[in-house]
């Protein structure tokens, strides 16, 4: 049968805060990463299209919020300036990626549920 | 042993999207128990300290979003613009807030795991 509109998606968010803080989301994760793959702070935020200002803030939060340094300046070599996840960082962001998947999962698992009871009488959905 | 920081807090928020449309969310939800609660749209709007205009619109996109009414007019009796939550309406609610809680229920179990990683240098997380 045709189908006239799309489908029913799901968008899940899962933050983890601290008090005021987000420690955890999904553009500290994503920023985590670039960081990671760029070996800097500004070369991550440049990756992300913001500011180093808005970077060095994201980071600074989450290391305050998990009370230990998700990043940090690295140390030895010429790099000058350069920066790295920890160990902590990263184990942090594979954590928070993979509840995040898990929270999906069982969302998608109960969907169909949810359109079949929607769609007694209508088949779109 | 002395607790220096509030705890890690899980932040999940759910939304069903159709193409641009959300079709549903925590402020929708909430928003179709209060018309539910109140009987007419301008009611619910009142509850949820929001103007009438915006609940419209947001009534109207979920109405569009699930291709059939989850609110609609009450017919008969002498209400004068009142308004009535549908049977799909609540079962969609329902749904909602079930695939809410089962999503939150599973970052809940994987949470401990996650601080137990990341404490392991400190105590406080």
């Amino acid at each position: 049968m045709a189908r006239k509109q799309p489908e029913l998606e799901i968008d899940l968010r899962l933050r983890l805060r601290r008090g005021e803080d987000i420690a955890m989301g999904p553009g500290k994760a994503d920023l985590l990463e670039a960081i990671a793959a760029a070996g800097s702070i500004s070369g991550g935020a440049r990756k992300m299209g913001m500011s180093y200002r808005r970077a060095w803030l994201l980071v600074e939060t989450m290391n305050r919020a998990f009370g230990q340094p998700l990043v940090r300046a690295k140390t030895g070599g010429n790099s000058g300036g350069g920066a790295e996840v920890t160990e902590i960082g990263l184990a942090a962001v594979e954590a928070y990626r993979r509840l995040q998947r898990e929270a999906l999962r069982v969302v998608e698992r109960g969907l169909p549920g949810l359109k079949r009871k929607l769609g007694k009488s209508r088949s779109s959905l």
